[in-house]
């Protein structure tokens, strides 16, 4: 069979990089197996509208294995990938979700796209108290947590405790962190209002802590501005350059930059700060003596290859490339960066196919966006900054566009528009505890 | 004030007759609360498409607040109705999802519509190898383990192995278990073939399992004989007069009517038999006297009052009702019954405090449909005896007629066309392991 034959080319991760790999080689003269943990493909830059119920899960996430249904060329297989055997040109998996253990992978070319998660600064015991809105599973935690909230202050006959369960603080004022502060203010000020009687739930607190001095620091310090102030418009409390210290089930302790640590009361935490990259970043650099930065980020070359190894790539949130000038650039952990990187390790592959010269990755940067609310977000544009509802428009046209089937595209488009006119949100479910495990 | 002197009437459930009856007192001079331990009101009907990514959760769910948002009367309490205090006037609840605990509220009027779930005929070690698809979370459980058998079967190399992944029974053949046949039968042969590269979907098998001689045993046999053989033609095995002695997770053991029994290995197992009535109608049969049948349904009088508490009602699928004759009627156990019911209770209660006398409860049958698969469906209906496409039409119209929120119709809608163009279904994500409890 010549199919057999071949080149065999592995996508670890069904990301925004592992899937513009793989698509981009649906017409090569390759064999791909895309690897991932879980069987959809998650738009990640949504996933905090999942923990605020302004979307339902399967809006913003999409089967892989329907993504690769008409390219028989591509194969999907749900697994871990959990090692790498780079002599013997082997990837190692873990099963998952009690499925039969995978064998070892064979490649001719490998593409790691491994992601990040957010990382507690050594604090992992968090996790638990500050759940995190990175992946799917995260993100109806944090919804769950957020509706019950108001739910317990409704029922709440204390005082104090009844404030504490309407106190919400969003740890990180990354697009993320702006996102969720400025969506849970909404829904305590514009949709949840009329649904109780025991509390008004516009007196809940939300707060959003950040360590340093502005908000969206990958932004033009103007546009923070601006974002900072829409937010307290909205009633978010925006608290600069503090560090948040302890927290636990009853709430957080943040230190002020003249050292004074304040105790705040609140049921409800959301982690949206720091990151760190998948350990399979780490594993790279072990095998192959690339540099692996504090957040656990890989090295890789200009040609996003491994040192010694150009069968191998790395690419996305996990990774520094090396610049012209040797040293290392952390380049944005956002998604045009790592569909951008995707596409270039497809072509890269086939360059290599067909011997002609790979020429170094290079970013283009088309723009930086991020929402505050309803009808206002920001827009670092090459050719202009936009904030407001021209930026908020730019935002939406944007995410639709970029969103993983028609079928998604239209079921967000009508919820929004629904949320748009009623302010409500749709998919506000406390679903109860958790299915057994899959044995 | 003059509202906290109206009476008070209390709404055990938030089901379709709880809902009805609460929505139908929203102009009356009372203060209605409705208790529930979900923060939502399901679409029970539609609940098996969640199970086959057909639908999305939020899609047939829909929060009890914002149903009774604009109703000042109306208000959602949130916990589990656990016993009544009927000298006292009182029900007396448990928190739920960590919630604070609730006082006992009192009432002078009292509704309780607890609803059903399936029963394992006293083999409640079942529960986990056979979830059933009543509530949206074992719905989601369900999910899961559709998905993921055939991703199992896709890593499985053992050739039995793979067979048992892919051998799916349901158990039980009423308009639940007919449905999730017919729902995984499409799965199988028209959604996911593309999807594999290793192995072939269509060749699953579905065996639907049912003790008596016929399928839809609430329908005329001619509608049962057509129902059967639309579900042989999806590829469905109809396994009629055979009953189940074991189920365990490698498969399920039937007994057929000559008395062998077969093992038949297999990895999903789905329950839709048998019916239990909420515990809650037991309590009333013990504090009151009133009988209960060996489903637990409490037999309430004519006006659907408990005997000697005529300020205690009970209806929905928990309830049998006494007839002219003295004996007790039990009504289907569908969602129109409930309905009616529950603008019944509602009636009854404003003509109590009028002092205008209360006819007995009446059930107006306007037919039964149950849909089969894509475009085919049988409806028994007062004036005529419909199957296939026109019966199925019907059935859509009704669904999103009765759906609650124009959000979900829409939304709806839009799935089940894009389904019927491209035989997709959108919502087909193994989501991982459950969240932490709610603490």
């Amino acid at each position: 069979m010549s199919d057999s034959q071949a080149p065999r080319v592995v996508v670890v991760g069904g990301g925004f990089a592992g899937l513009q790999a793989a698509m981009h080689l649906r017409d090569a003269q390759v064999e791909v197996t895309v690897i991932d943990r879980r069987n959809f493909h998650l738009f990640q830059p949504l996933t905090y509208q999942v923990a605020t119920g302004a979307l339902a899960s399967s809006e913003v996430a999409y089967p892989l294995r329907s993504i690769f249904k008409d390219c028989p060329n591509v194969r999907v297989l749900m697994g871990e990938a959990r090692d790498f055997d780079l002599e013997a040109r082997q990837v190692l998996l873990e099963s998952v979700a009690g499925l039969p253990d995978p064998p070892p992978i064979s490649y001719e070319h490998l593409i790691v796209a491994g992601g990040s998660h957010y990382s507690y600064f050594g604090h992992d015991e968090w996790t638990d108290v500050a759940p995190q809105v990175k992946s799917l599973e995260s993100a109806l935690v944090v919804r769950r947590r957020i509706l019950r909230a108001f739910e317990a202050a409704e029922l709440e006959s204390d005082e104090t405790r009844r404030q504490a369960w309407l106190t919400f603080v969003v740890v990180g004022a990354g697009p993320t962190g702006v996102e969720m502060a400025g969506q849970i203010a909404e829904l305590a000020r514009d949709t949840l209002p009329g649904d109780f009687r025991a509390i008004d739930t516009r007196s809940g607190r939300i707060l959003l802590v950040e360590a340093t001095d502005r908000v969206l620091t990958s932004f033009p310090p103007s546009l923070s501005g601006k974002a900072a102030s829409a937010l307290e418009k909205l009633g978010v409390t925006v608290c600069l350059e503090q560090m948040v210290t302890e927290i636990d089930h009853e709430g957080v302790s943040v230190k002020h930059p003249e050292g004074r640590v304040e105790r705040i009361p609140a049921r409800t935490v959301i982690w949206a700060a720091g990151v760190a990259a998948s350990s399979l970043a780490a594993r790279l650099g072990e095998l192959t003596g690339a540099e692996v930065d504090r957040a656990g980020r890989v090295t890789v070359e200009p040609d996003l290859s491994l040192p010694g190894h150009p069968e191998v790539m790395a690419l996305g949130d996990m990774v520094r490339v090396r610049g012209p000038d040797g040293s290392p650039q952390a380049l944005p952990g956002v998604a045009p960066v790592a569909m951008q990187e995707g596409r270039y390790a497809a072509r890269a592959v086939i360059s290599r196919l067909e011997g002609t010269p790979v020429s170094p990755f290079k970013y283009h940067d088309k723009g930086n966006l991020a929402t505050i609310g309803r009808a206002h977000a920001v827009a670092d544009l090459p050719w202009a900054r936009l904030s407001g509802f021209p930026a908020w428009l730019t935002w939406l046209v944007v995410h639709l566009f970029y969103l993983v089937g028609w079928q998604n595209r239209v079921l967000v488009f009508m919820r929004w528009l629904f949320s748009f006119i009623t302010r409500g949100r749709g998919g506000r479910l406390i679903t109860e505890e958790p299915a057994p495990p899959l044995r």
